[in-house]
């Protein structure tokens, strides 16, 4: 068993990656973390997330000497602020441990992005060439023998294993940049108090246009430009994708289907629908699937991607990671 | 034209006055003002309520000078918290204002009420006594000369309506409190952030169980005790009572029936729905309405009723009061 | 006072119409009507619609002698079926009443347009050719002296009122298709049971893809290609398009919110917020506005428009054009 | 491995009983049914319930000849209407498999019942008697031992597990009847298209007062007489029971919470919450938790409990049946 400690324990994806770690028959739930001034500090993780009360009672700690905390832990999956990991990721990494973070803080290889989308400097440039892009359909042979895994955000997973099939068949005509329009759920915002996120407040707009980080996120590793814009939509959980884009000269509907399909072929977690069907935001809430559906029209196909935010977007990705570094069986924890 | 301020307009209930006051033919919109420590002084009240924006674009003025704002108005609406109601309506009542109190702050007269439930000591037992509860299709005539009107919170509103008409005509035996049940839309917990409203938290469950302020202001305006039980309920706007009584002997369906339709037989805002029907709070939301169902088997009456919180359980309840007041058409600025 | 009647009065946008109608000091509500065969024949409106229970208690008459009811009517609103609206629309104009069509029977002059999309032959040319189109801040001139107004759908009109001030314009490369992502609320699928409206099957999920008449609706009235894909949101009502254009070579930001501002200079309903704003659905559900951002970066606009969908999107963008037919005051019973 | 079959699989109980069957290691799923006439016969259930696609894509086979599936298979699980089970039951009975039904068909051991409450005669007297009713947490003994378990209704396992430690301790004052006020998720009324079940007109009202057969199931098997009042809520999934009962003469809150935490000493799935504390329908959304908050103030104690309606109220008390009736570790397959 390996003693598994999960740091930002409090927040919509702690709560699941802490119920998935439990679960697992391989891992070892020894610790959960919250910041040192959180206000949750201390308080049992039950109390915050009811769904948990009975199986999991254990304290949130607060998180004050991170070596110790890495001497005694096998894996460390990071739940926390893009900073927080940035900042306490190396120290976990230097004892030894496997670490899993799922905050954006190695997922992008470039000076600026950091600065320009972050509001940091990253001074770990080892730690971010070493790390491993998490998108666990696309990477596994990487992330088999990861030191850091960078597990991917909820939109760029979403809209990647759409779109990504397609484009390294090079049937899309990258010169018109794909248009990806991606409604999430509320939680997507985590766990806090706002007026944003107030229910009498929520309801379906677009926000971030043109500024948010995971539009360089998308295209950086897509390699492919890309315009991408986010909604806060009114429900909890879950993203749904839809992209249209222009094919490449003389692409054919048959050409699409046969990428996608190939694509995912022993993916179980990965479902392409098939040509004319649509995913839809309920088949995969709460469930750790990749629904893709499409359709072909003239020079034109449309996308759509559905994945709970919480779970293929975050907390499941960053399990099939786990299983993939480990070697255990693929679905151990998420099915 | 009488010179109308609101006070508290930054709020849903302030939002709803705003636009009933800008419809109203015989009301002038003269201020809008909000505390003078409030975050949102000096925005304009349509960036807060986009539903107002380009109808009414005023700002919402801290309220510094309480007197002058008084000298220059004829009517007040107070949507404020309780104890700034209780602070602010005597200086306004001194300048020859009429004011209409949307807060607890004048609504029961006793002694201990305020401070076992509202937390502060009532300085001005006076205007206690003079202030007029605006249940609007009961007290017409004290409202039609009231300086002061202490208009009913949301609960205690759908609660009397429902049940005023069997204790009055003696149908209750009221050795058995009658238990009411009640589910209202987070809107009436105010416009703010917090975890409790927060989009992703919000779930039904009750809350304030034995302890709720609006409990005494039902058992005290009805004579009667009661066991009332609040819930937070998944939707903005909204409250529905369940109330389960015991009949006194031998009072048949017929009698519950008469009762209730004599009561609200020339009220056009309070609809009997009648016997065995129940009330349904999609036919009141968004409107000035309260619905009325009832059913009786055996010597148990079951009453429904539902009303919108922000406008019959307030705004438009304290419109019906201004309406009486000043002796125009009842449903103006309403219907 | 004209005589009004609306045919096709049981569904969510005759229940809009028929409270604006009576609320028109202008108007007469003189008749409501249904389809003879309707299992809503003979209700109360107030039975189907809890919310004008006591304001309006009209019976749904069959329609069944169409000549009839036309003799006695001044206005006509017909929220029916598109193939129904085809049908009677000519003997209501042939009678001299001035018809309001809400359907899609009269809004694209097109031969092939009505086999292809609404899967009947047109019959009535003459009329298709007579009819104005209602997009009511566009077309006032012409729906000045119209017999016949065919409202525009909700999906056209949201996204044709932001769209258009830029073509009109010539700022956007139509050579690259814009992208128009919209969801809308369920009450845009009519009243009805049916699996896919059923409340526990409803999330997010787009539908039509490349296959929904309101493409070529837009296509035609803009005179330029759109790519459209429509959604089905978890909310009742409201819409909202997001939509992604190349700009044409060397416009500027300021040239869009120029030609934005400009169109809507002195038009109540539709209202421009500003450059980096986003359209809520929140800010306009229940209400007769449009509300359109816009953010522009490189050779990209993104445009966000919103609007109710049974409103603007149909019975207050009807009740706009009788305004304009009839030289009543332009908001008259929309706000 | 057991051969498990499930009859009524198309609908929303009998998709999470497919899903546990073919979670629990001990069982193998060997057949989905449906009646013969269902418009479902032949699909695949992934296509019905997109959760399921890849993980479980049987076809949901029209049952015609009953025996012939009885032969094959060691345990049967009914989530077929009432009628049906009680049509079917004995015959899978009689080829010896153990039947666990989850409708009403052999809940309650009277003649009047069934005729009074769910329209047909029962022909099967002696299988009513032998059947053993499923609550889990209380008949233990009996289940061990039974061929046919009929799982509670999803209302009385929210109100018998809050009211039973109290009736059975003697603390309950029955000569004042409970009040039980329950709001049920939409997903209670089934997978079927429907006005009532329409999205556009759900939204929080009573239904079936004084009438419901959930009434009598609950009474009898408490042993005394309740006012049940059920409610349809905006939400998919969940039921919150708010119970409010006069105590006995002298009872203490430290008499209720005894009773409370004694019952529940060694039941995971049952979490009394304390005194004070509210049961919240998020925190057992989605699993297989019963929560219980009280509350007591002089002679009167408000219980709350929370359950999901299509898991501890049907799906998962059917799984906690079967693993205590073959000895399985109890949350096999549930948590």
């Amino acid at each position: 068993m390996l003693k598994t400690v999960i740091v930002g324990a409090s927040g919509y994806t702690g709560a699941e990656l802490t119920k998935m770690v439990f679960l697992h028959p391989e891992l070892e739930l020894s610790g959960l973390y919250v910041s040192e001034n959180s206000v949750d500090a201390n308080k049992s993780i039950g109390d915050l997330h009811g769904a948990l009360k009975g199986l999991v009672d254990l304290p949130l700690q607060p998180l004050k000497d991170v070596s110790a905390v890495a001497k005694s832990a096998d894996v460390v999956l990071l739940a926390t602020a893009h900073e927080v990991s940035h900042n306490i990721a190396p120290t976990f990494l230097s004892e030894g441990c496997k670490v899993f973070d799922l905050s954006g803080a190695f997922r992008v290889q470039s000076d600026s992005f950091y600065t320009d989308y972050y509001g940091f400097e990253h001074q770990y440039g080892e730690w971010l060439e070493k790390a491993v892009y998490g998108l666990a359909e696309w990477n596994e042979a990487d992330i088999a023998k990861a030191d850091l895994v960078a597990v991917p955000g909820c939109y760029p997973t979403a809209s990647q294993l759409a779109l990504k099939p397609l484009l390294d068949a090079g049937l899309i005509d990258t010169q018109q940049w794909p248009v990806i329009n991606a409604v999430s759920g509320v939680s997507g915002a985590g766990r806090k108090a706002s007026m944003t996120n107030s229910f009498c407040e929520v309801s379906l707009h677009a926000y971030g246009v043109f500024t948010h980080r995971h539009q360089p996120e998308i295209s950086t590793h897509l390699g492919c430009d890309v315009i991408f814009t986010p909604h806060l939509g009114n429900f909890k959980r879950g993203i749904l994708a839809t992209i249209t884009a222009k094919l490449a000269e003389g692409v054919s509907e048959a050409q699409v289907t046969e990428a996608l399909e190939k694509a995912y072929e022993n993916k179980t977690l990965v479902r392409p629908l098939g040509t004319g069907q649509s995913a839809k935001l309920q088949s995969v809430q709460n469930t750790g699937f990749c629904d893709i559906g499409w359709s072909v029209k003239g020079q034109h196909v449309i996308l759509t991607s559905a994945i709970d935010n919480l779970l293929k977007g975050a907390a499941s990705q960053a399990m099939q990671c786990i299983n993939i570094r480990f070697g255990f069986s693929p679905l151990t924890a998420i099915v």
